[in-house]
């Protein structure tokens, strides 16, 4: 082991998934031995009814002898003929996210707060939103806030708009933070790396108005759910949960503040998880390796 | 306070909804106050959306004025005029419980241990199953079994003998205790007092195999849910529900045996509030006063 | 009822504690209605062991045919042969707030979010430190920021320096989130309304350096506190708790950071209900009327 | 991958524990794949603190090179220059368990049932209590029940026949399941395998009546913990915990019944952790490979 701490040193990430065989371990961890890496997370897992193996290994890029440029390539070689599809990652080459809100700020200033105390390692250069009113919030953080509306008819006009901005700032990850308008299939397919919070226990609720469904049917936990988006509307991949208890005391008011604290805690910790690369998709699943 | 342990003298129970207005508190205090009362338990809530009004007292029998059978004439002479629905329980009165099972005995062997050990204050005479196989169970504890097949043919025909059952036994309350039919409306219309546990956080993964359904869509967290029985299926008011953490390394069989704990606690729960007279039912919802 | 919105119209809100005895309930909402007023939360409690009832009730102030200025020395006379211990408050009278804090900035920045949001119904006029480095926030929001340091030989001297301020600014209540300085028995003897909320599940761990020692222990769960200061350290009486799953994966760091978010929403609980006259103290226990 | 069914046919796992150095995983799988063998689950911990590298893999059985004894030997010549301590299990290898109990029969009604149910794959030919009462649950199991009381004077005599009874039914783990007597150190050492439930949230409220101290003390969670039980009281390492919300209305027969579900639970989940070789010792924590 590096005496480097393994906290601050940069490190690379292998997210991989291909058709389970005997040896994947054994080969995939003998690439990064044979070069000298020193792994400090490996985890797994198969998922038998799909016949799949999906892994996740980090290691110390220091002391490591391979160059960052020649490490996909050298990979490539050992990944083809497992069919793999794989990702790689290196950590000190930060995302950048694009927060998309509309008039509710509890997320937003969330996100910032939390990128700001380091627990989120990425750039957050760009804001946008449907709505003028959050302008001050992306002032006081110095960050450019662009104030896009949405209507049926602006709507292609708009997310050709949206997709340019995504463009110009180099985007990697854009975070719906409670962005109260559906994405069309089109901006889907062009920018698919899009987390979404929603405001109940997916699949309970899904579509408009939760909280006051809720209410209705008089259940008693309420729930908050981060996924990735995808063309069907709140059937994206999920990547976490949480939930809090309620009673017949609590109005759709109290529904509403109580989520408020769930939604941003679920948001957050998904952002988290994809950040740190831990998140894989594979048909509308995740495997999160936390 | 009378110096009798509050846990075991005997107590009653007054349960009521009516439409709200000023002195509800002070009307139904100073009845049971005049007459010499000691309450142990007050609690109340306003629905000021339904504009209704419901409260749970329960007070000692023991130096109480009133005799027994005249509690219920004259509270209904201060009930009529406030238009209130209400129901009057003693607590040495004990319910008649029918457990109805088809063939996973976690739940049915959760409550009679409960009942045994006093958790449940009701006598269990009667199991109906459609499945023979949990007879033994019966047998260990003492208590009759029936094992009614039903089919969609003969199923209009075996819920009479089912309703049968149920007069001829005195029963109060059947507890679907993982019962794997669906109960036809005729039925339930005769008798609505009737408490089930669907294994899913609902109004997720209504109706059938929820836990493959969960799986399929790759929730985080799974539930129980315990409700009252309606002619709409898992449409009913919902007593009490719980949660717990599943992760990708979690298949359809550990979501059931997971699941099986809290249905067990979900159920039990549920039973125990109601034997206690603490739910009150108004539209589709229930006030739990725990 | 009237016809004013519950949420919005001035309320008055009486917490009462006395030995128990047959008619409370009657007595205390009989000088309610007899004065013409709605009633909108009543809730009660009996602590058989002590002998005591302790009761919460809230109506509206519209309506309400005494005037008040008179409420206080009406139910005087109702309060003293119960032997009873009440306070009385009005929903309109906004509390005011100081935040104690030392370097960290997540609890404050929490606080003062919920404040500006509306669910926390106080003024925050003073944020004082032991550090200087929150002042920004302190700018951010309009708030005067006093930095008072401290050390083992000038804590009396700025003990008082600090009850001056809270004298001067008419501060009702004092939340300490995350003060990092022992309150001396002085201090909270002239001012012992103050909140703080402690980085462990009280009373494991108490005292320093929590999440270390949770850590070493190597528990699987880990908890925040929130607690009135009394006297000794760690305590107080305890008005909320919350927790959240660890595994062998948490660093000490990976515990201070999912500490954190448990201590933001466990401090604001515990204000917002004390803020709403929800909590009543008895010996070292609360009763909390959620 | 095996067409065999992963949770049917058998399989081996190894647990390891050495000093942390690059190569290891690709070392330890390199020697499963050279053997043939299909890897099922894998999962690794590096404590960087301790310089500690923990793995856990298992592999089906079916189409490794190896026979089951020659297993162990081959990978000593692996483990030595490693300076590994590891445990190499079969998983038709049934360890044998012996319950020992006090009068509350709830676990020991828990653990029967789970087993049964094929929730916990170990066989249980032996309960001991200090008390006679719980005999009758063993009959009905058909599982040998030995009284052996303990007194002060009696305790060493009494715990040689504990050990021969240990010795005599071959059994592998000892489950204390409420048996609310003190093990001795010199048990302890000589039958070192043994897991407790705690009916507190450990560190909190370690020692005696625990649920009458978090009464006292007015906290608003209760928990429960499992643990490997050492010479030091209630010190031992945690392998899993989990809580349940409290409130003033909760007496402290409340807090047992409660505590009860818990105690069910969180024991049950341990001992099936530990029968599946999940759980990692070192020092005085644990890795659980869940």
């Amino acid at each position: 082991m590096s005496t480097a701490s393994p906290t601050t040193s940069p490190t690379a990430t292998l997210l991989i998934s291909c058709p389970d065989q005997k040896g994947l371990v054994a080969k995939i961890a003998s690439f990064i031995y044979s070069n000298g890496g020193n792994i400090i997370h490996a985890d797994q897992h198969t998922d038998f009814t799909a016949g799949l193996f999906l892994t996740r290994l980090e290691w110390q890029l220091e002391g490591f002898n391979l160059p960052r440029e020649l490490i996909a390539p050298a990979f490539n070689a050992i990944a083809q003929p497992l069919q793999a599809n794989w990702q790689l990652h290196f950590s000190n080459d930060l995302p950048r996210i694009a927060i998309w809100v509309s008039r509710q700020d509890h997320c937003l200033y969330d996100l910032l707060w939390r990128q700001r105390a380091r627990e989120l390692t990425a750039e957050i250069p760009l804001i946008i939103s449907n709505h003028p009113n959050l302008q001050p919030i992306a002032d006081q953080f110095g960050i450019d806030y662009h104030h896009i509306s949405i209507t049926a008819e602006t709507k292609a006009v708009q997310e050709s708009k949206q997709l340019d901005l995504l463009r110009q700032y180099k985007i990697d990850l854009v975070v719906l933070a409670k962005y109260m308008q559906i994405l069309s299939p089109e901006f889907v397919s062009q920018f698919p790396n899009v987390i979404n919070i929603h405001h109940s226990f997916l699949p309970a609720f899904a579509g408009a108005n939760p909280y006051h469904r809720a209410y209705e049917r008089g259940v008693k936990i309420i729930g908050a759910t981060a996924h990735y988006v995808t063309e069907d509307l709140d059937e994206g991949p999920i990547i976490e949960q949480d939930v809090v208890r309620v009673s017949h005391r609590d109005q759709v008011e109290d529904l509403i503040r109580k989520g408020k604290d769930l939604e941003r805690v679920v948001l957050a910790r998904a952002v988290r998880l994809h950040l740190q690369n831990r998140v894989l998709v594979y048909g509308n699943r995740t495997v999160v390796f936390a």
